[in-house]
């Protein structure tokens, strides 16, 4: 079952040094979600091979253009490539307009349903309950409201042990993984826990971008599988962070670490960094697990099987 | 003194094989035009190596995405880029609406001046009065409102005959130039027309984009150096043309051997057309001088100098 991240784009509001502005596609076992849609996310797409109408659930953080301004292109292409099944986009309300403005002056009457979800501002709300996957909002602290994401996996199956598959007749596995005693032929019955393990632990990913330096978060993502944590500057550049309301390298990593997050992945670089090295060489003085984002990389979350 | 075009995007709306949308940079005398801005036109201006805050006026034909849904992101980098310099934007009144929401939204106060012209609809009509480039407004035939432009080099001064240059004082050059008679110290007068030719004549370059087959432009475009129409389709299509408001290249190649212009350019490249190729055989059936807009490429249009 997949549960994998592609950092799409990875750099800051000035796109240079082949970076380009914020945008991830996350797929959860198959079900496509695409986090933040900077100029050109189309285009990024299409490099990555990605069939743009898959994609259900578009989730923007906020309304700086290099997080949203790809998303009228990206809205059209999937009308002119024939899409018919709904997309859900979910942004600040006052996004609904930014749409419906470019709608009307274009004159283009979408031929798929879009379905606008304003995001909640407060951390631990609600935004997206799938079969699969449940999104929480995350408060960020940013020049404006911007909102990060956190993608919990929805528990799976109990694992059938492997000395017990004969002892449970077909017609009643499924309810047995779902978690119920065996009653057998002759009115007795099995405990679940005889017959099943737990299922593996369901996997977390967060988005965190953009934000200043917000310790408060840390109790929403203690001990994800994965944080995604802006590192706009280095801590040489801490007063220019502050300013602006982004973040250092070293302040990501103190995240990662309170946190304690199995990988902690950076990105929203300034183009004034010719490389990751030196913010990657950064995060790590405080947390070892540390990645950089990377154009068309694809970063997955392995399934921890217990047995 | 330079008159290039460069063409930044050549598809239609739906970007594929390499082709981007609507942009092209008009070089006159080293002031720049841009010409329709679709997404990604900041890329192609970084890889065509122009520095955007150069740029002085921004013309857009029409409001449909692959056409203007770059400029939000251009804006953006001229502003983050420390452009103090007026930025000029011709489009249709409503994108003034397109970017003041998208403005306010983000929160983004330009530390430069953005001013904003309506376009007028009516062919003929004077939209920039630059010292050395006019800009004349194209009604089109489109499913939106939708304008050409016309581009009319300013005349330059007239030049003085080689055999002229020694009974011309240094100081009366500039008159002389200008068209005035030459007064003598002895109080004598020489006409003009023994002293100078004719200047160059003026270079005209004219953009009709997105357009139907519009036989009535043609008394606006006769004998442009360079006329770019654009061509979606082949005739094979041209039921598909007609009901979409586009032009076939054969109709692009009518108007301009009808018009007689110098070099006809087509673009705007359905993505159904792997090469440009059978888009030009078609259009050279009806006139000879045709050329295919490729992004990235300059087109030069040379001085006539007569002497």
């Amino acid at each position: 079952m997949r549960f994998e991240v592609t950092t799409l784009g990875t750099g800051a509001a000035l796109p240079a040094r082949g970076r380009f502005p914020s945008a991830q596609l996350l797929n959860v076992h198959d079900q496509l979600y695409l986090i933040d849609c900077g100029e050109g996310t189309q285009e990024r797409l299409r490099m990555a091979g990605v069939n743009m109408n898959r994609i259900g659930q578009i989730l923007i953080s906020h309304l700086h253009g290099d997080h949203y301004l790809g998303l009228m292109g990206l809205i059209s292409s999937m009308h002119l490539n024939g899409r018919e099944n709904v997309l859900h986009v979910h942004a600040r309300a006052e996004l609904k307009e930014v749409i419906d403005l470019q709608l009307r002056v274009s004159r283009t009457y979408l031929r798929f349903p879009l379905e606008f979800h304003p995001l909640p501002s407060q951390s631990g709300e609600l935004i997206i309950d799938d079969p699969k996957v449940r999104v929480t909002a995350l408060e960020l602290t940013h020049r404006i409201p911007t909102t990060g994401f956190l993608f919990t996996e929805v528990s799976q199956l109990r694992r059938i042990k492997p000395e017990a598959v004969d002892r449970i007749p077909h017609f009643a596995r499924t309810r047995v993984k779902e978690g119920e005693d065996l009653v057998t032929a002759d009115g007795g019955v099995i405990a679940n826990s005889e017959l099943t393990n737990d299922p593996p632990p369901s996997r977390r990913y967060a988005y965190c971008c953009d934000t200043a330096y917000k310790p408060d978060l840390v109790p929403h993502l203690m001990g994800v599988d994965l944080l995604y944590h802006e590192a706009t500057f280095t801590e040489l550049l801490a007063a220019r962070a502050k300013e602006t309301m982004h973040s250092t390298a070293r302040q990501a990593a103190l995240i990662a670490k309170q946190a304690n997050v199995g990988t902690l992945l950076l990105g929203h670089f300034s183009s004034r960094y010719k490389s990751e090295e030196e913010l990657l060489i950064e995060a790590r003085q405080e947390f070892p697990n540390v990645l950089a984002a990377e154009e068309g990389k694809t970063f997955f979350i392995h399934q921890q099987i217990m047995v």
